[in-house]
């Protein structure tokens, strides 16, 4: 009885300690740019070919020529990225005003509810670390802020670098370290005339946060959100004017060099093996920016809009052993899928208590499949158009209002197309259809009375039918705005030089979304 | 003394043999598309990424972003790439009207003329056999055939694939063997509803050619001229259906997987280290084809027009062994370029009697190295724009007359651009400015009163003196047309079924070129 009892206790170890090894634990790096376009590396086509060490990435894994962000401005596509959720179920748009893009402003009052369950969440309870280096964008009141959603450590703000301000009437934003503000904008993380070392400190970062994990065997998911891309822009000084486009490429070459040294650091230690890397961007390419933004290549029109401009986004994974090298997956993917796909990666259940749109895209990374799913490009509150294999139909179309284009706000430069790049919302009914990898700039749309397009809209109609059967809107979190919820004294800001202020009082009030 | 003699002559045969030894004979192959545009290979951002040959082929060997045909359309682009001189200076262009392109449709009266030294003529002198295959464009009268100019062996036609005709009001266009035709488009060599073997025919023909000659270790020059990517557009069999862009992408894939071909015969036999490989093509991307041209990627319009879409092309240099692989070349370049290139690197001096306006990228493509020059846009007998450096300036604009364009013909569809996609012919004094590196869509164009612009319009100013001091333009060649002139009885018609008839009585008029 004895030796039997013995038997069944090393059998029930060696059980364990095989399902332990089954189980697998990558590491995880998500490198999110910032408003960089589909058009800005070399491997898509950027004319100037300044982006070798993200070519060389793409060239050593799969590229993706049909990834989409989950929306076309950064909160709320961060958001869905993190919850794998549309913004309109997560909460991530506003109800202010129809079709319109909204996002967190230091003067937002809301954030990413504690209702949302973020992929970092789910990591950390199968015993991830998490660090997020970067842009948050997720609400900058401290009930908002990273750690308090599943992140262990952080380096880098709440809210887009904009300013400098005067700490009077708006105060500088902060840089946190983990829970604490680390300094502010400006005043104790410079950016002068386009000049910064910022990304230089997010590379450190980075670098620094996998060989500490590396060294304590720890499996880590690092968020890797660097914004040196979205104006004002800035890069360091080694990088200055050395790009054949300007400030912008300039930003774009450090990044890429930036990218480079992380791989690297993955293949010196030994890791990249063991760790899956995605490299994409929030948003289209700022286009109204003119030549102080990006490119979206041939693609329509960029961020705001729901054209393909405002939407595709440069992907690559990368993952050496696992991903086969010099692949191009045509897979139609989101941002969404990063949630989904990362939770399959280390055999974690996506919750099952609400609806998720990302799927796993396992098997398109290890075994190129493509799966058809329709794509939701939404703007704010309304869905402008749906994606469904080669189709793509727009139920509504908009740029901007007259009044701004006339103010010199203009999301598609140069491009005029009739009945597309309209500046009145338009409801189209019939749908506008496009074959979108014959005409991947949403030039010609496919004639009524076609047998093609009765074909295509008839999917793409039962996909939307489906979508709004199963749609519950989140509430909105991007309704209201208040100058006292700025961030006038962040946790940590009575440390070193006291840059604490009082705010003032509490006047919330519906925000104002004019595109 | 007879001793000394002995020696005399020893030390004279070995310096010859030297001579000759050190007299390089590399293997020349130009590989030249027809309406192939910048953006339709992946490795310059075609979003379906549907040329993994040439793609490869660039990673192999230097590919070019700054590379131009000589003019906006077939005929003057590739005789200004055979003789490495513009067509103002060639002839190749027409004074019936301002600004006009104009090209060698079969009732043209003029083409190339013996005037003009062609490269397969030079090379011809120093041993090489000259192989043509596919469209010549150089004028269809037996007089300016390819074998009266310099090539041995031609398989392909004269003029476009235009068609099916009647034979009676308009002869179909012939193919011909060397000197004698061999049949007809559309009755011999079938083009049915977009299929066709013709590709398939001409890369056997290079096949065979490149395997024939290296049997004989003769050098060798082919000029490899498909052209199934001009309209109307045609693939084989195997190939219809297959790309995600329609029959376009059928044509691309095809062209791509035959590029793969000829470059796997040379690697196979051993010649890959002694040829020189140089793919691109005659002109933009016919953009009023709509899904029926290719893509010129985020360049300006198209075909016909001197804004980038009309005239920078894909470009890829291969030569294992004596290029680098992986290598990206700024040069500006031009075909011709092409002309002085080849003659440089088998040691041939350009004629000295005639300007010649390529230069030799022998040092760019071995050592990648980058000079400045000035390029010229033409269309017809007018100077458009130039560029240098960074910078383009318009001298005129013009896209086509509102007349044309409402009758349905847009070289910019999509695309429109205050004072620069002009309906009118319009003269720019001061000239419109681009920095074309950061703004390769011109789409911004740099103020008057700015240092930026007054600094680069004056060396801009400059290379256009020194150029128009130094010009003779030439004789007009394409300025008559006649149905006379028409393939009616092409030699060889006799042959085989009787395919000659009797041309009309010659009624010579002034062409008319509407764009």
């Amino acid at each position: 009885m004895y030796y039997y009892n013995t038997w069944v206790v090393l059998i029930f170890v060696v059980l364990k300690a095989k399902e332990g090894y089954a189980k697998e634990t990558p590491n995880v790096i998500v490198m999110l740019m910032d408003d960089m376009g589909w058009g800005d590396l070399g491997v898509y086509g950027e004319p100037n070919k300044e982006t070798p060490n993200l070519d060389r990435m793409a060239s050593e894994g799969m590229l993706f020529t049909d990834f989409y962000s989950a929306n076309p401005l950064c909160s709320p596509s961060r958001a869905a990225m993190m919850t794998g959720r549309l913004p309109i179920r997560n909460g991530f748009y506003s109800t202010n005003a129809h079709a319109r893009n909204a996002y967190t402003p230091q003067n937002i009052v809301g954030g990413i509810p504690d209702s949302e369950i973020l992929l970092p969440e789910l990591l950390k309870q199968t015993g991830y670390r998490n660090k997020i280096v970067g842009k948050w964008h997720l609400g900058q009141q401290p009930q908002y802020h990273p750690l308090k959603h599943g992140f262990d450590e952080w380096f880098g703000s709440p809210n887009c670098h904009f300013g400098p301000y005067n700490d009077i009437g708006t105060p500088n934003i902060p840089v946190y370290r983990d829970a604490l503000m680390a300094g502010r904008y400006y005043e104790d993380f410079k950016i002068d005339h386009g000049l910064s070392n910022l990304t230089m400190l997010y590379l450190d970062e980075a670098v620094q946060f996998i060989e500490q994990q590396y060294s304590k065997k720890q499996p880590f998911y690092l968020y890797w959100a660097p914004d040196a891309t979205h104006g004002p822009l800035y890069v360091s000084e080694k990088f200055y004017n050395t790009s054949r486009r300007g400030l912008y490429g300039d930003a774009v070459r450090e990044l890429d060099y930036a990218v480079g040294e992380i791989l690297k650091t993955l293949v010196k230690i030994g890791l990249d093996k063991n760790t899956f890397v995605f490299f994409t961007s929030d948003n289209g390419a700022a286009t109204y920016a003119k030549t102080a933004g990006g490119s979206n290549g041939p693609l329509l029109c960029g961020k705001e809009t729901t054209f393909e401009g405002g939407m595709r986004e440069p992907a690559i994974a990368w993952w050496p052993g696992k991903i086969s090298p010099g692949q191009i997956s045509h897979q139609v993917g989101s941002l969404m899928d990063l949630f989904t796909t990362v939770l399959d990666l280390v055999n974690i259940k996506p919750p099952s208590d609400r609806s998720i749109d990302g799927i796993s895209l396992k098997d398109t990374l290890f075994q190129n499949t493509e799966v058809q799913r329709p794509l939701f490009y939404y703007r704010g509150n309304t869905l402008m158009a749906v994606r469904l294999g080669h189709y793509k139909a727009h139920l509504w179309t908009w740029t901007n209002s007259l009044q701004e284009f006339n103010r010199g706000t203009d999301f598609c430069p140069g491009e005029e197309i009739k009945n597309v790049t309209t500046h009145d919302q338009v409801e189209h009914d019939p749908p506008l259809l496009f074959h979108i990898t014959r005409d991947p700039g949403e030039k010609y749309f496919i004639k009524f009375n076609t047998e093609e397009y009765r074909r295509a809209i008839l999917d793409i109609q039962s996909a939307v039918a489906t979508h709004m059967k199963n749609l519950v809107p989140g509430t909105p979190q991007l309704n209201m705005c208040d100058s006292a919820v700025m961030n006038w004294a962040p946790p940590g800001c009575d440390k070193g030089g006291n840059k604490c202020y009082t705010p003032p009082v509490s006047k919330p009030y519906k925000c104002t979304w004019v595109h």
